[in-house]
C-alpha cells in the first residue's frame, strides 16, 4: 500500500488533481465535512495523510510516506534527505527579502550590517545574507512576519510573496529574491530502491501530465 | 504608550476580557470582521499586537511589546529571558505522555529505551526523558501529533491535553504528565525596571482579579 503525504492549505485542492489524474482518487479528503486525517484512496489501494506543510518531509523522510507533496521553500528551509521527483508547477511564490517601503534600502546589500531580520524561515535568510557576507541578527517568527517591521523588532523580513498583496496591505515593499518556489513531488530514498514498479508507475504518470523534473 | 503582545486562538478571548476588567479595552480585536494585527485600545493609551502564541515570548523577549500573555507551555518551550508577572488562571491544560490504547505502555518509564517521541514541544520532552534517564528519538512535528503513533513514526507523543477528547477519537491514551499549563501574563524585564509605574498598576488591577503570582 501506498502512502503519500498531503499538505493542508493551499497546495491541497492541486496536489489532489495532479494524483486523481494519476489514478489515484483523495477527493475525500477536500469534501469540507472531511475530519480523517489518514483517508483511504477510493480504489482502496493506497491512503493519503493530511499533515502540516512543514511535517510533510518528515513523514517521508521516516518513510511512513513513500511519497509527498510540498512546496520547494519547505524542501530549502528542512534539508531533509528526501528524493525530489518533480516540479508540479502550481504554487508559485518567490522567497523574498521585503522593507517597509519608507525605507531607504532598495538592495539587500543595502542593509547595515548587524540589522535584525524577521522570518519564518532563518535557514533560508541565513544561507542568502551569509552569500552576501552581511552579517544580520535573525529572528526567528512562527506566523504574521509582516508584523516585523510595523514593530519596529526587525528592519527587514524574508518570506514568501504570491500576490504581493499582503506586503502592500502592510506598506511594505520586496526589494530582492532568493529563490522561487513551487510545489515539488518527493519520495522516500529506500523505498524508491525498493520499488518494484509501482511508486515508478506513479511517477511517470504524474510526469506525463506535462511536467518537467526538478 | 504600552504595547500588548496577545496570542491568536484559544486564549485571545479570556485575555482580553482580563485587560478589559484592569481597564484596557481591546476587544476590537476580537470582532470577527477585524483583520488588523496591532489594535488600539478604545482609550488610545495602549495597542495589542494580535501574534501567533509562539511569537508572544519574542516580542516581549525584544522589547517590541512590554507586557504579553502565553500560555506556560511555551515558555517551558521556549526558555526566553521574559518575567513570569501573573498566574491568570485560564487556558489549563496537561502536557502529557501518550500512546495507544493497545499498547502495553501504562508509564512513561515503560517506554523501550531508543524509541521514537513525536512533539511539537521537543525541548519539554527531550528535558523530561533526559530526568528519566530514558534515551528517546525525539522528531518534531509542527501539527496533528496524534498521528504519529496511527502511522507508526512514532511509539509515543508528548503532546497538550485539554478535554482528552483529540486523544480518544484517535485510539490514544495519556498515561504521564510532565506539567499543568496556563495562561501566564510575562513582562520585558528592562521594560519592568524602567517603569515609572504604568506597568506596575497595571500588573496589580490584573493580580486584583483574585490571581496568585506564577
Amino acid at each position: 500500500m501506498i502512502t503519500v503525504a498531503l499538505p493542508k492549505g493551499a497546495l491541497l485542492k492541486d496536489s489532489v488533481a495532479r494524483f486523481a489524474a494519476a489514478g489515484l482518487d483523495f477527493k475525500a479528503i477536500t469534501d469540507p465535512n472531511n475530519r480523517l486525517l489518514m483517508v483511504p484512496s477510493a480504489c482502496g489501494r493506497a491512503r493519503a495523510l493530511l499533515v502540516r506543510n512543514g511535517d510533510v518531509p518528515v513523514y517521508v523522510a521516516y518513510g511512513q510516506a513513500q511519497l509527498g507533496v510540498v512546496g520547494y521553500d519547505v524542501l530549502r528551509e528542512q534539508q531533509r534527505t528526501v528524493a525530489q521527483l518533480l516540479d508540479l508547477g502550481f504554487g508559485g511564490c518567490r522567497m523574498a527579502v521585503a522593507v517597509k517601503a519608507s525605507s531607504p534600502y532598495r538592495r539587500a546589500a543595502d542593509l547595515p550590517a548587524h540589522c535584525r531580520v524577521a522570518s519564518k524561515f532563518t535557514r533560508c535568510a541565513s544561507d542568502f545574507f551569509g552569500a552576501l557576507d552581511l552579517p544580520v541578527d535573525l529572528i526567528h517568527l512562527t506566523g504574521s512576519v509582516e508584523l516585523g517591521p510595523l514593530t519596529g523588532i526587525s528592519e527587514a523580513i524574508v518570506d514568501l510573496v504570491a500576490t504581493g498583496r499582503t506586503l502592500k496591505d502592510n506598506g511594505l515593499i520586496a526589494i530582492e529574491d532568493l529563490f522561487f518556489s513551487t510545489a515539488r513531488l518527493i519520495g522516500n530514498p529506500l523505498a524508491l530502491r525498493l520499488d518494484t514498479g509501482l511508486l515508478q508507475n506513479l511517477v511517470a504518470a504524474m510526469e506525463e501530465q506535462g511536467v518537467e523534473h526538478a
